[in-house]
């Protein structure tokens, strides 16, 4: 196989709670890359539709991800890569982790699979570090591994994959504003209470727990986040409302999609989500904000060739 | 049923990334109690053995949980207490926690059940304020409900019950050597640094996942606390030693156990866990400390009657 198409999804980091280490994969939102071999024994950018996004492979998360893996393996095999990009660059809902994990898929692949979808994270990751200064994986896990990462330890690297509640789903709300990761981490305070760190790992044990049991109440009661929710939640036009009236329309939970401004609602049944979905467009057409609205399962697979 | 003996355990709280939310309960160590209905419409502690502790009902923890149930209850019934304390005080295994959940237990079970088994740990929780100045769960919980328990929120309370690997020991080494609760909480710096609180939570979200899918790897590689066992640990002598001791004759992981001197090594399986007690034993025993070494299953019934 000399070239492979492939959807790449996009993903929910965070998820209160589980700030840096949890993220889960969604179904119906991602961009579609085309990666083929070329015999130049260089990776090339040959085409970006849908955004403005840097040609040059060492600029290009996909481009380093892609430089990542080849390196470690010492193949000298080229390949090009064509990116159809329909997440929005700075939406918060993983677009970097998209393309840097939808190309290292598609080259492992096409290589025989020398690597483990868990072994392709770390080089997915060298493309977070070129978009946001920090090479993190709670969007490229889920992105390679599918449903609920959790990233039990960055060094050495350890990801563990979660079971998926059947029923869940997410609204997502991205507000046409754009924040840039780098400037959303740099507003966190780099010390926390104690007492807010004991409050944030018992609603994490307790996410983790719920995920495992189906307990979707429990899941929605965990979705709490007393650290970074209430420094980043001021960047994001009318948070507090939104919480509130998804709630009050049987959503979960509500939180914010890794760094924002994107935020997103968990659901339980497709019914809900609908409620929830349709209670935001309408409140939020009649603010002065541009946005996007997306109603996603949970993706159980990750990266797919389409 | 006027009187009732039960058996009320000892519990291992706290477990490394587990820090005030998580604990678990002992098989083979506890205190037995003698609880009787009397007709003066008093609480009273009638007989103590095994420690000197006080005999008036407001200041012995199980005195206090009872007196708090039934005023919750609005019941004037009174009860006698005795106590065979086998657990020391300030052992950091739960002994405050084994006489308040035993005494609350068999009390309400003497009235009929009015409250189940979760019910129960606020009224305890107020026997471990009398303690330690800080009514928490992580003792009395497991001690009532067995196996695992996670507190995922003081305000509701609101405690799981985690699963329990069939396969898992204990081995707790007691130096006799007296750290007060209060004090131990004393030297935990009240702020701590975002990363180490990353590390901690998801470290306990994959504790959690461990026990649900018996990953006893992983159970062991989760067992770490960046945050209170520095500072603790110096605390207790020759810790470090002991920890390195553990793992070397094959434990899974090794804490403290609550706010110490009492320190523990997971262990999988009673050969492992007799050849780490065997080390540690042949270990302390040349040092200048006295000490009590125990090994045991993870009990998961909590207080139970005999």
């Amino acid at each position: 196989m000399d070239e492979m198409k492939v959807f790449a999804p996009a993903t929910v980091a965070n998820l209160s709670c589980g700030f840096d280490v949890l993220g889960c994969c969604l179904d119906t939102v991602g961009d579609e890359m085309k990666i083929s071999k070329n015999d130049l024994g260089q990776v090339r950018i040959t085409k970006i539709t849908g955004q403005d996004l840097p040609m040059e492979a060492d600029n290009n998360v996909a481009g380093v991800a892609v430089k990542a893996l080849l390196k470690d393996l010492k193949s000298g095999q080229g390949f090009d890569i064509e990116i159809d990009k329909r997440i929005k660059p700075g939406s918060g809902i993983g677009s970097s982790a998209a393309s840097s994990a939808g190309a290292v898929f598609a080259v492992n692949r096409l290589l025989g699979e020398p690597y483990t979808s868990k072994e392709l994270i770390s080089f997915a990751m060298q493309g977070e570090f070129l978009a946001s200064g920090n090479a993190h994986a709670d969007n490229v896990a889920p992105a390679l591994l599918g449903g609920f990462s959790l990233v039990r330890s960055y060094c050495p690297l350890e990801v563990l994959s979660l079971p998926v509640p059947s029923e869940l789903r997410m609204v997502v709300l991205h507000p046409l504003i754009e924040i840039k990761t780098r400037d959303s981490r740099s507003i966190i305070k780099q010390n926390i209470s104690l007492k807010s760190a004991i409050n944030q790992w018992g609603n994490l044990g307790a996410l983790v727990s719920a995920l495992y049991t189906e307990d979707y109440d429990l899941l929605g009661r965990s979705l709490k986040d007393e650290i970074v929710e209430p420094v980043r939640s001021i960047l994001i036009p009318y948070f507090n409302e939104l919480d509130k009236l998804s709630k009050k329309n049987g959503a979960l939970g509500f939180g914010i999609s890794g760094s924002g401004p994107s935020v997103f609602a968990l659901c339980r049944g497709d019914e809900n989500a609908e409620n929830v979905k349709a209670a935001i467009q309408d409140y939020y057409s009649k603010k002065e904000i541009n946005f996007e609205l997306h109603l996603s399962g949970i993706n159980k697979s990750g990266v797919r060739i389409i």
